[in-house]
């Protein structure tokens, strides 16, 4: 196993056991919520954007993790597993597989899915605010503003909003571009940027570099997800191949040729390695885990 | 008009002024999305938990809205508002109508009202993190706390759960209390309890009493919404009167009786009351709302 696969498996189960704690079906009143959210949450994601919160944490600090870059690891991954569980549901993506498995509103029920959804989504604000033993309540504060900004009416939920509204419509690249950067890229930053400030004192400047190094790294990821739903396939990406074709959205392929998107990772991969060398040798894993993530293949 | 009247309408307006500057479709990806959010946000609501904020906090100060104030009333409204958007939908209450509009999947689409309730909650949680100059951080994150708990897995969220698995089956006094605590008891009790906190330093025997008093209101509440559908007119409720009885839904009259009901309803009106004179005359705008609460007609 490669350095970077057990960084990554590390973090991977560090993440889960809090995720695992943190949801308990224990006296709660309707035990069937909670078992919802479990399947939401622990369903074997690659916790991608834990490891950009630890890896940019590690960047800024050099040293392990601070308590403040686990809560935004576990907030970030109650996020982005909120938004998959709405996303799949029947008025949205319709879809009945969730990396292999049953999704939640098939599992459970619908009404089951749209609360877990709005109850990870809460779990994450609550869990970031929670009283934290000799932290900063300003830094505390600003980290959940920037997780609340980047999820939002102006971030995520807006990049899906204009995604649903403009299947079979024709996109410019530069709205595919500015769609991808509200859906999936708004996180990735907010992933990258709630890392480096859980550092506690990364300076203005660095936090301007590594926001810029996420959105190209949110924009590199949206790419080879397209370029995988052509080339990938079916059994390794745990959904169907070819499905984004099939649903006629519109992709970087499409716009661009198969080509013309793999170029363009190209340059954005080297654009943001650039970014990250400046960092010194502590920059090391989250330049591997860049690679990793326009290499990947699922 | 009387003074509460008036007080009611002036909070009325000042928290519709900040929700109706928050949520604008200038410059947005997807202006659908805000149009939606606005439909579910600016629809004629009777802003209680807003008023309960102001309320609570003028019994704590003595003056007149801190800008915590006002945070925390816009927020608790956009969660109250998120969480009647998703109620309404197919997959959970079924409802086409709200106070006499069409609900938003009706007046815009499914995925919409999912996604404008999705953004509404996130909303709530980046207005109340917003930077706010020569303000205590830790009261910030303290008051932010306090909604998520109300509002998540333990709170709101779970009490809408158990309401929806529990449609057509009998239950006992215990958990249709325990079901209202959750659903509309927790949110009302935040309301009480961040109108307290935004006075800044009211003391944890304070908070305590107003958490109580806040819970028991929030059960009045809740009966005399049982009361109404049984009692009320369809006008003036905005709703169909009946639709607990048709809909077979556990009721605090089905349990006790109408008398029954009634009589606990004045119980808690009483001991709400008591706990409020214990502050004196700043306590007389909230325990004239109190009697409305327990009054109403819609």
């Amino acid at each position: 196993m490669s350095d970077l696969a057990q960084l990554l498996q590390q973090y991977r189960q560090r993440v889960e056991q809090q995720l695992d704690r943190l949801v308990t079906t224990e006296q709660a009143l309707e035990p069937r919520l909670q078992q919802t959210m479990r399947h939401g949450l622990l369903n074997g994601g690659k916790r991608l954007r834990p490891a950009l919160v630890y890896l940019s944490h590690k960047l800024c600090s050099g040293e392990g993790p601070h308590i403040l870059t686990d809560r935004a690891a576990v907030a970030i991954e109650c996020v982005h597993s909120y938004s998959l569980v709405h996303d799949d549901l029947p008025a949205m993506d319709d879809d009945d597989l969730r990396r292999g498995q049953p999704t939640c509103h098939i599992a459970f029920d619908e009404a089951s899915a749209i609360l877990a959804g709005d109850a990870l989504q809460c779990l994450a604000f609550e869990h970031l605010s929670e009283p934290c033993e000799g932290v900063s309540a300003a830094l505390q504060l600003r980290m959940l503003n920037v997780l609340a900004r980047a999820s939002g009416e102006r971030g995520m939920v807006a990049g899906q909003a204009f995604d649903l509204s403009h299947v079979d419509k024709p996109l410019a690249l530069e709205q595919l571009q500015a769609m991808h950067a509200h859906k999936t890229g708004a996180l990735i930053t907010a992933a990258v940027e709630l890392g480096a400030l859980s550092a506690c004192a990364p300076g203005e400047d660095k936090l301007e570099l590594l926001r810029r190094y996420g959105d190209l790294i949110g924009l590199a990821f949206q790419i080879q997800d397209d370029l995988l739903d052509i080339e990938g396939d079916t059994a390794t990406l745990g959904k169907p191949q070819g499905s984004d074709l099939a649903q006629n959205k519109p992709t970087y392929p499409a716009l661009l040729g198969l080509e013309g998107a793999r170029e363009r990772l190209h340059q954005l991969h080297e654009e943001a390695v650039t970014i990250l060398r400046g960092f010194g040798p502590d920059a090391n894993d989250l330049i591997a885990l860049t690679d990793y993530i326009v290499n990947r293949d699922h």
